[in-house]
């Protein structure tokens, strides 16, 4: 029953991911369906990002929460549209609740260049949800400890890219980066691993390099003016 | 059609956890359902707990994972019982799960005075299972932030206890204990809070007190000799 259940959901979920995904594509949209635990860094990554790549490009951002809005105000400080999802207590975000999000006049698509849909923080349920985006990226940080990846290996092997943050505090953990890395690209050989620090700036180049390029193919692949 | 079949899922599972705990109740055993976010520390505080509280009373862990034995393994080592529930993926433990876990002979119930229930590390979905236990704790860990328990309130609610942990990575970051503190005792009016290090030992005394004081009131309650 409740798998049968999960696979109405998923299916429902699957048609209305697919539709949004050509709306978004259309419109010349690169879309990131950003992951990663609770306090991994999900929103300072986006901080650091939007302070620098709003001058680039035009952003927008949908943050999913459980209850408040203290992701998405941190976000609309940078100046960058920005609409809350709440789930009311749900585990993860789904297409439903991004084509809602969609509707909002905020977001003016057509006119965005990028958005990024942080998801809840959650290193399973969020990997099973289809939002309609081009790609999946997960933030992992030192501090949660190298065995993450296998132990939750689906969210790993659903992302494009895996950034590891807080890289300023692995002095102080036991976190061995060359093991996850080599965990990481056993669960999906050809994903990307990027170790950088939101506090210190450190390899935050390689992640806006990794955006600018997909934004890039996204644009000249809809045949879209620069 | 989803809410419908949420409700019966967690009807069922409510009678199963409801003859989990009488059962326990009955052989005197005190059972902890420990909560927290992936890399929070909850396997480490294990550790730290079972090197010294082993030696003065009979404890038992149930370890819960999407697919490995990373944690068990680790348990194991302590040379106390263990057994593992893989949830295959699923992001939190449910009665039935640990009343299969419990017919185990390894665990040995009744001749158990404390049993740990490690869930999944989740910060959303193990807070809505009861799975038969006396009390639940969360650990939080101050490098994900103090801004947790109002994003997921509803773990901190449920939980009787607050372990924040990692105090000796504080310095490094941001984590205002007093907010935290203050913020969970909204949430759930009385909750306890116990900052800690399990990696320096710093503050572990105050969790290993709670414990011995909860165990020794269950083993009372039951009429059971010491």
């Amino acid at each position: 029953m409740e798998v049968k259940v999960m696979q109405d959901i998923l299916g429902q979920n699957d048609a209305v991911a697919g539709a949004l995904r050509q709306h978004l594509a259309a419109a010349g949209v690169y879309t990131l369906n950003l992951l990663g635990s609770p306090g991994a860094g999900k929103t300072s990554l986006l901080e650091r990002t939007l302070a620098v790549l709003s001058g680039e490009m035009r952003i927008a951002v949908i943050e999913g929460d459980l209850f408040t809005t203290k992701d998405a105000d941190r976000i609309a400080k940078t100046g960058v549209s920005v609409v809350q999802i709440n789930t009311s207590g749900g585990c993860h975000l789904d297409a439903p609740m991004v084509e809602k999000a969609l509707t909002d006049e905020r977001l003016k698509i057509p006119g965005i260049d990028l958005l990024i849909i942080e998801n809840v923080g959650n290193l399973v349920c969020p990997a099973e949800f289809d939002v309609g985006e081009d790609e999946k990226a997960v933030v992992l940080s030192v501090t949660e400890g190298n065995d993450k990846p296998m132990k939750y290996p689906l969210i790993f092997k659903e992302s494009a890219l895996t950034v590891i943050n807080k890289v300023d505090l692995a002095p102080y953990t036991d976190f061995d980066v060359a093991a996850a890395r080599e965990d990481i690209q056993t669960i999906h050989p050809g994903a990307l691993v990027l170790p950088l620090s939101c506090r210190t700036g450190e390899g935050v180049e390689d992640w806006f390099a990794w955006l600018r390029a997909r934004v890039k193919a996204k644009r000249e692949g809809a045949g879209k003016d620069d």
